[in-house]
């Protein structure tokens, strides 16, 4: 995040946007959307109340309208074409890539999907429909450049030179043999600087192709360690389109937005100015799962309260302890997240990195126990009930690096993603054996 | 994250590799390494603890140290390089672009670093040194190709017949007029269908170039909003690199990552096996910050202890309070940390969000109130007691929503990366309210 930078690019666009809206002065605002690209528009619209996102979409131009759509998710989006005339939405797609449309009309309501499916119809779009969501079929733009691999770069140059216009983007070709089976990539830069007679057989690069089935976090995978800036999409071998890195870019920054927000049981809030009640009801369902561990909590607190009742100061140290296994926990399962999305762990070396949380916790286990036993035992001037809250502390923070590895681990072989569950499961076990330990140690050592 | 599938890539690598090594087949191993990627090198070192990491690197080929640890940040390539020797070190950097030595020298031993000055010396790694890390000039590769505006198709195409080998990558060229100024890009794929005798001037595109001296997250945001592959970096309008879509990827990932570690105050911890001790030491600091919220959320109880020693249900059910409004703080200020470095939340529309905010607050404040209050009385046969529980969680969800909305607000004007400290202070701010609010009410009207 930039911080010493006075006020940048979108902060002085939502800036003035606003102020244009709020003076009534449209023409003004209308050209200064026009000089916003698709995607700034996008985070325009994902940035501003409701009534400042709809007038907005009222002034803008229907055949700007399709980008953006393709640029927003969830209910920003959906919201947006509820919004909107059915010919404004006829529109709008027209500009799109298949796979772009097929994404977007999901969204749109019945007889504009069927004016869509008739408009765009054909193979292309009917294609792009039969590929998942979140696969190289639905990323990939249909718009790849073919050339034989037994071709001559002569021939390949003057078939170039026959096309109207080159689509954007387009880095490299695709090489196919005579039965149209997919061979390799060639770089355009590449047929520019070989001599006229050479085959393209001999200077292709016989990378691998993507499958159309492939998940889309593979494909971002591929680009990121082949370093590459476009590939082909095959079906059994048969080119059917190409994806971009550009393309990639928009999946590797959903999937990192998505492990923000899923961590705090926020997966699908994607606006952030939805109605109150909508976003009361989504986040009250993470509020209900901590309110039956926060219980659970309790009610192991209960089973102490004759403890308590002999010694109030117990009740007054015990979030102490509870509280610093839910952090080193936490600090553990974050790293082991972390390892599992990036594929750093594995169950060939999860042991090693249990036995080294666990000697991390152990340490750090003793060192706070015996600062909270000092400041405990001098706050109340009561050396026992120091010890014991510093013994609770060992356990508790090595309780907390066994679970932070084993939570998660559990979680992902289980298909469940750790991200959104691990952390109310952690904090779960770190304040039961918490309250556990301490309370349970005070009963047995202080009132015997 | 995948979830149903077996086992991906990059674990059936960690495996194989293992194995190798606990067997000792040393050819085998070298053989395996000699078919990965640099970036899957790279990620497999990560993945291992130090023997093992160390083993591969003794058997790694120096040509593929280089950009193996360019792939590479922090303590895992500062323990490579240690580990390596002077001549490795050298040859390493042989094959590497000018900004990636740069990069990479700040860690190597005077000595080391003297030598490779001489070797790659001369101006082009001069000229990268000067510019600061995580700027555009330090990201930019030196291997721009230039044409003049007032050239013709035809001439360019005989210019780069003429070049020996492209350099990787290559989609388009960068214009240039006779002063040397830049003045646009041009796709080599549109230079290909263009009529012999047009001039450059009527076929380029005339997008910004990038500043030596801009940020690379806001490279990476040019990138993502323009949709193209490759920019000019200039300095003074003089052209002196390019950057392509594939080194921005890098950055885009660094700063996700980036994000996810921060806010658990593993900011420096990039190493999954680094020694315990180290470890424990980093992650002392955010439990001795957390140990001081926790005992001022202990005082806070502390200056009940009367009323507690009264009544010893309110220790049993106060976690409860504190607990549900720092989840319910925490998903507010995970939207807020993220509409801020996504750009979407600012002075201009922040008051907005915070009304909506406090609102979704109240109303699950009020909902959730009165189930608690009806368990707590319930479970306590004490009607009062659980109308306090309730009138406290109100109040405790109503300010987190507001702490939610306004400590990261607070901290990013001061300069101070939300995600680092927002969730310590939140914690602290609905642990202090929520027991001062519960025990408070309590003391009130249930002593009185």
């Amino acid at each position: 995040m930039q911080i010493s930078r006075p006020q940048d690019h979108s902060e002085l666009n939502l800036e003035h946007i606003i102020n244009d809206l709020d003076s009534g002065a449209l023409y003004k605002a209308r050209s200064h959307l026009h000089n916003l690209f698709p995607t700034e528009i996008a985070l325009l619209l994902r940035s501003l109340p409701m009534d400042y996102r709809y007038q907005i979409w009222d002034i803008l131009a229907p055949e700007a309208m399709g980008q953006v759509l393709a640029a927003l998710q969830g209910e920003v989006r959906i919201g947006l074409i509820e919004h909107s005339s059915s010919s404004n939405l006829v529109e709008a797609v027209s500009e799109l890539a298949p796979g772009e449309i097929a994404d977007l009309i999901g969204d749109f309501p019945d007889e504009v999907r069927q004016k869509v499916l008739k408009n765009e119809g054909g193979s292309r779009l009917e294609a792009a429909l039969s590929y998942d969501g979140h696969t190289a079929g639905r990323l990939m733009s249909m718009d790849a450049l073919t050339v034989r691999s037994d071709a001559t770069v002569d021939a390949v140059l003057k078939y170039l030179r026959a096309q109207d216009k080159m689509p954007a983007n387009m880095d490299s070709l695709v090489v196919i043999d005579k039965n149209e089976q997919y061979q390799g990539m060639v770089a355009v830069a590449t047929i520019l600087t070989t001599e006229p007679q050479e085959s393209i057989t001999n200077i292709m690069d016989a990378s691998e192709a993507i499958p159309t089935n492939m998940p889309v976090s593979e494909v971002a995978a591929i680009f990121e360690h082949q370093e590459i800036l476009s590939a082909a999409v095959v079906d059994n071998s048969k080119v059917v389109g190409r994806i971009t890195l550009e393309e990639v870019l928009d999946v590797i920054r959903e999937e990192a937005e998505h492990a923000v927000l899923t961590s705090a049981g926020l997966d699908e809030e994607h606006d952030l100015f939805a109605p109150v009640m909508v976003s009361a009801k989504r986040r009250a369902v993470w509020l209900a799962v901590n309110l039956f561990t926060a219980f659970l909590a309790s009610w192991v607190i209960g089973l102490f309260e004759a403890t308590i009742d002999q010694i109030v100061a117990l009740a007054v140290l015990m979030p102490v302890v509870a509280s610093m296994g839910g952090i080193a926990g936490s600090q553990t399962l974050t790293l082991v997240i972390r390892g599992l999305a990036l594929h750093q762990i594995s169950a060939s070396n999860a042991m090693q990195f249990l036995f080294k949380e666990l000697a991390v916790g152990a340490v750090n286990g003793v060192v706070w126990s015996i600062v909270v036993a000092m400041i405990a035992a001098a706050w109340f001037s009561n050396v026992p009930l120091g010890v014991m809250l510093g013994g609770a502390m060992i356990i508790n923070l090595s309780c907390a690096a066994v679970a932070g590895v084993l939570i998660p681990l559990f979680l992902h072989k289980k298909g469940i993603d750790p991200a959104l569950a691990g952390g109310v499961l952690l904090t779960t076990v770190t304040d039961v054996i918490g309250f556990m330990s301490f309370l349970g140690l005070a009963t047995i050592f202080l009132l015997a």
